[in-house]
């Protein structure tokens, strides 16, 4: 499934291919995030042309209470109910029980949650979490975990990695008795947690590693602690993590935190951020980081990001922009959702050439002073 | 500035073209609405490609208030600020300051009101709405009218008609002392209103009529009276307004609505439910009317038109633009917007090509059934 291609010589930082039935992704990569089937205001021909991107997430969570396991059925899975060819990971719905849904009630066996749509009761197992996600026919799953919160303390830590592990264990058992609904290839990733505590974080990449899956993933970070101390917990991590496999660090981040993760041998990356923080006018540049909304740009009629990949950052002016995010026009939603998703998406393609090139350290150090400035 | 090219054998209506700075336009034309500067969900790229608009509407009243004149005027105007090259007809914001303002208060001079956005005062003539429309750049500019509400007594109709005339006169003396700031073309045309009395519309179209403008406008109809209504004061003012000038009817409509006034002579619609109808879940095709939020599209997984002439009509299932429409998300509101735009401009391509034909009467009794059939 995956094939590191080149390894940059100061870091552990490296390059690589992953291969599904849906097309090959190089690494790093980030993939913008579809919760419910839809990377938010953006159509799939400007993903595809204007973005680029290989791999896009859905969410078990969203897509179980709408529409609906059944609809997913019908439709033939997720790629066919969407109209999207390339490749699709899904989360498994642990973090969203934990964030979206009401009176969630932890036990052995699962976790029992209400819906946030309309309160319905509903029951989310390692084992279902599978079999829905063999109905969505995603590309790459995701076992059912619990994030834990932040903070937290050591106890409730320790406690929740062993029942996360416990899960880990009937997820990949379920993972092994059954097969792909729609005829392809699924992989499955178990998920590394254990808050910011060494002990439980090496334990935790130890029994992820154990479970000899095609991947892995880091959850439970940029959940509110200081960003040093994620980094700590990567290095710890993918330490142990085994070299031959992607790394997907859940949920990361801002351009300077992925890039300081590619650094420590992460491959994969989601976030809301370009698209959550775009909608809201913030939009990420290779200048730095760019408040529409700010007065400065009222009648700055240059382009949002003349260097910009994207071709609305190159058509459409700051000052047009601020324009509609302040008039609350859906358009300076899709166009700033756009360019910061191919903004992303292209200092990936950067990084990997850095990599290739052996120079990505070098060159990290000399981008994120410019990737956190605030214009 | 108009040619009309072909006169259907059995109906008044007629095809021609309109010729502006910024391109020719074909008519019958349906222009898409852009109230702030922006088609709500539409990239530009989608409705030059996919939608195929030669000329969109912008909005005096919203412009003005926001982004405001001053950025319009720095921005080189209303084109260059939205990265537009196409034609724009700009509405003068008569309608708005009677439907979204408040206080309003009118007078001989013009209207005092206050702004929906932040309750500042301000006055609008005859004069500055031409002022300001020349700083826009429009191709085609409105009279400041007063738009009567429905329904309306005669004495007030009467009264609101003289009021209008009297503004009109003002807005053609400065629209004659005046030169376009941006050194492109603009034309103006009179707004015909009056309400559903016969005598008070003849009048108003003679009215305008000899104000030998390059183009003719109804306004005040489909504000809630009966659709014969409509037609019949239609057929009254189209026996008065020139033959050789485009006629531009107002705020018109559904398909149905805008081939019965095709029928009677008009040229030029433009009008918010292909859009602010399609956010909503409600869909134009050649085979009916589709509430997309209905039960009965849950599961099919037919595209939403498969003969539509947009990608998106074409790529995309009912079943998944209703989850997308019943989940909230951005992208409904994207893949209706555009579907339901390319399907009114492709209604007024093949109703150009019928009359073309000589055939447009025929053609339209067989297709009004179908377009307001329920699905």
């Amino acid at each position: 499934m995956f094939e590191v291609q080149h390894r940059d010589k100061q870091t552990r930082a490296r390059a690589g291919l992953i291969r599904t039935a849906h097309g090959d992704i190089p690494t790093p990569v980030f993939m913008p995030v579809g919760t419910s089937g839809s990377v938010k205001g953006i159509l799939h021909r400007d993903l595809i042309e204007d973005i680029n991107a290989k791999i896009i997430l859905g969410n078990t969570y969203h897509l179980y209470l709408r529409p609906g396991t059944e609809v997913m059925r019908a439709s033939g899975g997720l790629h066919k109910f969407m109209s999207w060819d390339r490749s699709i990971l899904t989360d498994s719905g642990g973090y969203q029980v934990f964030s979206l849904s009401s009176n969630r009630k932890l036990n052995d066996e699962g976790a029992v949650f209400r819906s946030h749509i309309d309160g319905t009761k509903h029951v989310f197992t390692p084992e279902n979490t599978i079999d829905i996600q063999r109905v969505l026919g995603s590309d790459i799953m995701m076992v059912f975990d619990e994030c834990a919160p932040f903070p937290c303390d050591y106890r409730y830590a320790k406690k929740s990695v062993a029942l996360t592990h416990h899960w880990l264990d009937r997820a990949v058992k379920r993972f092994r008795e059954t097969e792909p609904v729609w005829g392809t290839q699924q992989f499955l990733f178990p998920i590394v947690q254990g808050g910011i505590f060494d002990d439980l974080r090496k334990l935790s990449a130890e029994k992820a590693a154990g479970a000899g899956m095609a991947g892995n993933a880091i959850g439970g970070l940029s959940v509110g602690e200081p960003a040093d101390e994620m980094y700590r917990i990567v290095e710890i991590v993918n330490e142990i993590l085994p070299e031959d496999r992607p790394r997907y660090l859940m949920g990361v981040g801002s351009p300077v935190n992925i890039l300081e993760s590619i650094e420590r041998g992460v491959d994969m990356f989601d976030c809301v951020m370009p698209t959550r923080n775009g909608r809201n006018g913030m939009l990420f540049t290779s200048g730095g980081i760019i408040n529409i909304k700010n007065r400065k740009w009222t009648d700055d009629f240059t382009p949002i990001d003349a260097d910009g990949p994207s071709v609305v950052s190159r058509k459409y002016s700051k000052a047009y922009l601020r324009h509609l995010v302040l008039s609350g026009e859906i358009l300076g939603a899709q166009i700033s959702s756009i360019h910061n998703l191919a903004f992303y998406l292209s200092l990936m393609e950067k990084a990997r050439e850095k990599i290739r090139e052996g120079n990505f350290g070098k060159w990290k150090a000399s981008v994120i002073k410019k990737l956190s400035l605030r214009l």
